[in-house]
């Protein structure tokens, strides 16, 4: 039978999380706050998202998956920021009704060990808290950047011209695999729904973007809707055409079987690339591709190989 | 009938949250991310901290307190250190159930403003997400210090004596109150309820202690184990007076009444005073009373009038 968490709030931050706060701000959890002043001539670059049980994982994920994932939604913002990562602060709600035990938080902590050796981050605070609900964990991540320099979603300039790294819609149809919304053979549906699970934050891309990019953002809501975010804040229009966004062949592979992916996949989300809008070629190294312009006007268009705009049933996701 | 927000998540941040984001850092919550450089010379302080419906207060609570105490128990910690407040990021779980509605909402932004008029303080950035469970704000706040200088947990040294600001076990018997296991007058039910629902933090007279305290802390897992925490993190013991603890007229009331009320007064939690240790007298416009010593040895040793230690049926409010 499953049981509440029986180490308790102190024994659980002393025996599994403590060992994560590598950081000299986090004084070893051992102090009430932690402590962090950037270089000087640098900024710090905040970001804070959420995973919650039911909503943003299922409840049979793995618990490294869970860590994981709520580390990289966040860092993956600092990645289309240029930002090289610090550190993080973490606060879980634990259910009182047991769904949550050690051995499922000893592989969260594991989770998290892993993903701080994998992007250079360390655990700088936190909280633990109950709750009569489902599990979550809130994490705010830090990470510096010369000041002044971040590529802001309002920054973006009539003439510059658009792109984006990786490949958009993996996601959304891993997310239709594991729905059962989409049956493709094995490989791909491993390659799609591990797309889903475990975001992969372009910090290296976004680094080698630095002084390119002007206004950029990561693909979480769908690009459709991440490119109006861009649009709106900056009171331009943008213009995409849909056959130079890149697909995975996986990808490809269900948009020949059914065009009405395409457009699916184009405003889906959770794909954690970086879209940007950039003056000049980016270096090779971002594996960036070009995928439309910044025009006058406002809104985003997205046209298809004729030329003809494209109809989206659904903007960009709200997460509430 | 009660239904979910209708605004959705970028109306919400739009039209409730956007006017609250008054930090230049914050982009006017247009950007995905916030921006802040401390000072040169100056370090952040971090703190990060919940409140959950049904666990830290009642989901029958007055939505602009509810906002109140998700930063006021976050500012309490920046307080102890004697850090300025500057900003904060927050991130909300609404239920999907509707139980959280736009006008409740409306009335918890008009606490955060309330709150940010009070303490100077702006919102920075946040996240909106859905829980199936109850609803619940993670705060992440942020002050500012000289580098080093912060009065740690860790820096208790034998010989100094220990200090409290204003009054202890108001929360508890406040709780007491509220569920029905204390019955005082009115005038003490009110104060005492008040105290509960509504944290003071100690910035004032945080700042009037920089330089003074050595190790500090603010109250809120209880007198005792806030202490606890200071010695065992020092490597040194406590040894407090109780006689000399400051307690309100309304607690000198009920300890009157039912002399079984002190301990739990020492040992409750939700005080939000700051506890400190001193080698030197505390201006007096801190307002801090001295109530024990620093010795050799661990642990937190309370001693009644005739010197003899006190038993505490429970050492410390563990939040799970």
């Amino acid at each position: 039978m499953a049981s509440p968490p029986r180490r308790g709030e102190f024994r659980l931050i002393a025996e599994l999380f403590a060992p994560l706060a590598t950081h000299p701000g986090a004084r070893g959890l051992v102090d009430d706050c932690a402590y962090l002043a950037p270089a000087p001539g640098e900024e710090l670059v905040l970001k804070t998202d959420a995973v919650v049980c039911g909503i943003d994982f299922m409840s049979d994920a793995m618990p490294e998956h869970v860590a994981a994932k709520a580390l990289r939604i966040n860092l993956s913002d600092l990645a289309a920021k240029g930002a090289t990562p610090v550190g993080y602060l973490q606060t879980l709600g634990l259910p009182r009704d047991g769904s949550i035990d050690d051995a499922w938080l000893e592989r969260y902590a594991l989770g998290l060990a892993e993903d701080q050796a994998r992007f250079g981050i360390a655990l700088l605070g936190g909280d633990i808290t109950a709750t009569d609900g489902p599990f979550w964990a809130s994490i705010t991540v830090f990470g510096t950047l010369p000041c002044g320099t971040a590529p802001l979603r309002a920054n973006a300039k009539v003439g510059e011209r658009v792109f984006v790294t990786g490949t958009i819609g993996d996601a959304a149809l891993g997310l239709a695999v594991r729905r059962g919304g989409y049956k493709p053979n094995a490989k791909d549906a491993a390659f799609l729904v591990d797309r889903y699970d475990l975001p992969q934050p372009r910090l290296a891309q976004g680094l080698a973007l630095r002084g390119v990019a002007r206004a950029a953002a990561d693909v979480s809501d769908g690009l459709v809707a991440d490119l109006g975010h861009i649009a709106e804040a900056s009171g331009v229009a943008i213009d995409i055409q849909a056959p130079r966004v890149p697909l995975s062949d996986a990808a490809r592979r269900a948009v020949a079987a059914d065009a009405t992916w395409l457009p699916r996949l184009l405003a889906g989300g959770d794909d954690y690339e970086i879209v940007f809008t950039a003056a000049m070629d980016p270096p090779a190294d971002a594996g960036a591709v070009e995928i439309g312009r910044v025009v006058a006007g406002q809104g985003v268009t997205v046209r298809d190989a004729t030329g003809q705009p494209m109809r989206f049933a659904r903007a960009g996701y709200e997460h509430f």
